[in-house]
């Protein structure tokens, strides 16, 4: 039987990704499509890439028009999930939140970083992250799914078998992040024009930025106990793309972290690690969902040094809600999403 | 039966995008890939983008290697494949060139715009000139296609309604066409670095170009006589994509030249004509087989004014290769390139 | 005695390229620059760029903060120049419009393009179009300036030897012109983010652009008679430049279009001929004040290609503003705009 | 007196930045140009962005040509300036090489970094590695001047006050920076082709790279001792500009890094402090000698995070060598230098 699904917020860069992705998923339908500015409006008209690839109208994000579905994206902005969730749970509807309502544990966290208090705590035990690499097994059954952030992703699996392993200082993690600008979605900001992104490069949030409790969060269950870590994102002149540098420093021997790698993901589908000595490159994963990574090191002496890429739309975003999907309606975990990068 | 295809030159841009789409063709095994420079070295170790998608080692451009495929592809530079053709031919081998070695029927016209005598004349009679919406029922039993440049393709069928209805002076026609800088293969030239070509724009070849023989080759055909065509190519400061503005004058009154285009066009799958209006955008069918069309006019009286967009790779080339073998080989046109364009 | 100048709308693109200009021309000052937006903050906050070049608060603009000055630039959209000209000449102050406002001679045609009229039509006779290649005596004792836009000024460059030598068809001109991003203004618009723009390419306003009643008009003087001209404006994946690529049919024959070029604009400081068959790049007038000019042809037969580059920004905007002001108090007329281009 | 100076290696990126700065500088004349792929060639042929500014041809490297100037520049690769310097010197001309033949103090460390012995280690004593903020009184009576690399220019500034005070841990120094790609120089290499670094990021020489040994020797100077330092440098998409992410832990409690930061730069005029929670964009220096830094901290206890930003055309090669020219002949320091960066 197939899949009916639907998409709240489908007029941002995740949700027609979304749209992309799923217009050729051999079990998925996308049958409801919302965005309240765009209502009436061909899908396609706003997008003309999707011209012949998906035959819908926009419509209202109304609950009349999503609790007859198997399952809801919602690609929104932080806020809007947590106010639909609890009535389309209630209609039997399993639901992938790809906004950041249902990552934080704790309420109290999550209304610290996002100014205003959470309006459905009640939900947040049963909401699942939804990092296969990490959950894999809690994702299948889960009815509430929390889309991991595109940085969170791209940190999260670079650190992740240096801290299972207990191999560094976990006081001392640093995550030197670079994000291309679809990271910022579509929303009209003078500081996203082109000619304020184009042609430059820089840091923002060193202050704090929201995807810091977020990482610590994941970072700290590995290491099964809290984590120091320095988190600085930094907005690429490119549309696409995510890559994290991270180093942490090595409290023991280790015969081979290639190894240690290698191992950690060899029954990963997205999880690719380079051979040694690589250099991953965020333009052969983009359009993919896959995650290259390379672990170098030790590097004079006690220094480790990961470099992961992920597109931010893909397994940043949309490739990975499609993967968490696959996975709760048990169909083969890569169905829709085989395609190679679009290089150049 | 599976059709087991190589490809020649496959370290190219154009190459590696046939690689990638024939990847996952439900139809075709790739089980040749020649280099003569990586020979030896894996696929992957050159494309990384390419990991898990293509299991195979660079091997040298020797005819054994070749001849009992059922399919070649050149993705060659100018001069190769009329060295190979012919044994290959004769070995029974089906040939796509997607070089410009057989696409113009007088080989003393290709030795003047190329610089040397063409060695493989007697083999021009029977390449048919790969352009679906204009010879489909050739291409079907063809055994030797001479794939259409990047350039040709979009500026043909921007002018091929106009043409066929004889509507437009045909001394009077102009191309004025951008590309991006993968249209310049994947060759170490000082003025393709990115700080010569990013961030910046210019025209080149304005006194004369490859294109242009090809280009006036296919107008004649479709216009059913000579042409006068004023052509002038630009470098885009960008890797995928190109663009056609096509300026021709009226002879006589035509009550709707939208319809001219839909009708045209409305049983081509790759050939979308976009809405009264619209500004086609290379970004809707960046990794596509997709051309957009759209057609403007009468302006100011007898001016029309038309937009094409083509990803040069894609339609421009690996793609349109793929519907040709498609056709050929009698399976679904459209098999293998399904997918939406990438966006954003 | 130094000239005291101001800058309404100084924290538009054109506005801040003003400010970089103006900081180290050896006999202005600019005093007063306003923003009614950003009143009160510091120029160099909003623009970091300027940081030990301006010392200068942002103020709000009113005309008692500007009407004691010699001169002030308008750097503001259409429509306020035209609320302020009369007081403020009234006030002796000479003005330099970089808007659109006092371009067109006919206000029932600024009416028609701009949406609504035009509120000082007693000015316009007094307006002079400060093209200083046309118009240099008259700018230079005008007490009020019309900027040219940007690709009018391209435009007007590439055809005035053509037109002025009367060799072409009048009725069949095309202007194909590309512009870098910054021409569209800092304004928070969706379609202007980078993941819009980057690569990607597009023309707009086929149907009509409000250049063309502007350009049509600076031709139709040049050619002492009315012009036909199909005018497609393109938007390019950069910042700065403008690229128009020209087309004209020769009406009698010419022994050196080459040599009419050059002695065209022998003695202009700001247009530069390049040699025979060159094809100018807009990175060699990024940031500089000069307009790079080829002319091709006759190409087959009659045809003459004309390709013009400036900066948008610079000689298609505050650098022609400066050129006209050094012009307006009788100072050197490359008075700073000697810098060459930024490269690469 | 004016100095006559003669620049070798004068059409790579760093060349280019020369001639373009020194063009309009008061006290100079560049009346010697060398390229010897492009000799008998005019300056302004291969760079158009010179015309009217530069009324050169390129000669031959020879030391007759150079030995009665009063000041040579080196913008050649590695090797070149070492083979000349000796006679040069001898000849009563000054050097400044921006080239890294005189960076390391030990000729065995330049060997081991650079593959081949270094042929004129005599010089290494006198030579002065001119970057001012620590060297001026030094470069000011030098007569070799080996100017710092991009990276180096940017990651010691930014470490510079940390260290002289020190507050941090020496051992556990990160530097993670980003360039444009214009660093690489204009050679002919896939790698740098647009198809390979546009729209795509990467980090390169994780296991070792040239700058790290020049890094660390300024790094430990400023120490007092030696230091431990991670360096990864990464490839930008765009030509121009330097940004680095530095890390380090205080081992000390400090009244206020701002302050530090400002009292040590308080009277350099190409290094400016931005305020207190700002992040430099890599924009906002384009062609200007610059150095925008700002510090953030203690973050998470005793995190400091540095973030600077420079050109590195020019603080970063080009601009820096002028700054130095002006130091050691008595002129004002930032003579030619006073542009401010081109925006946006």
């Amino acid at each position: 039987m197939r899949i009916k699904a639907g998409i709240v917020g489908g007029s941002g860069y995740t949700g027609v990704e979304l749209l992309r992705l799923l217009a050729h998923h051999p079990d998925v339908d996308v049958v409801v499509a919302t965005s309240r500015a765009d209502a009436g409006k061909r899908v396609d008209e706003t997008y003309p890439s999707l011209r012949e690839h998906v035959d819908l109208l926009w419509v209202a994000p109304e609950l009349s028009a999503l609790s007859d579905l198997d399952l809801v994206f919602f690609a929104t902005p932080h806020g809007v999930a947590m106010q639909m969730a609890e009535a389309l749970l209630a209609a039997g509807v399993r639901l992938i939140d790809l906004s950041a309502d249902f990552r934080l544990a704790d309420p109290e966290v999550w209304a610290h970083w996002y100014g205003h208090p959470h309006t459905a705590p009640q939900l947040l035990a049963d909401a699942v992250y939804g990092l296969p690499e990490v959950n894999r097994e809690r994702i299948r059954t889960a009815r509430l799914i929390a889309c991991p952030g595109c940085y969170p992703t791209a940190v999260q699996l670079g650190f992740l078998p240096l801290l299972e392993a207990a191999l560094v200082d976990t006081g001392r993690l640093i995550a030197d992040v670079k994000s291309g600008v679809s990271g910022a979605g579509r929303k009209a900001e003078i500081s996203m024009l082109m000619s304020e992104t184009g042609e430059g490069f820089k840091a923002y949030g060193v202050a704090g930025h929201r995807h810091w409790p977020e990482i610590t969060q994941g970072l700290a269950a590995m290491a099964g106990g809290p984590v120091g870590l320095s988190f600085v994102p930094h907005l690429l002149p490119m549309i696409r793309g995510i890559h994290a540098t991270l180093y942490a420093e090595l409290t023991q021997s280790v015969s081979s972290l290639q190894t240690l790698y290698e191992q950690r993901y060899q029954h990963e589908p997205f999880v690719d690690v380079l051979p040694p000595g690589s250099h991953p490159d965020t333009r052969n994963v983009r359009g993919s969902n896959r995650c290259q990574i390379a672990v170098h090191g030790p590097l004079h002496g006690h220094r480790v040094v990961v470099l992961a890429v992920i597109d931010n739309l893909t397994k940043g975003a949309a490739g990975q809600a499609i993967q968490a999907m696959n996975l709760m309606f048990n169909l083969p975990e890569s169905s829709g999403l085989e395609a190679a990068g679009l290089y150049p």
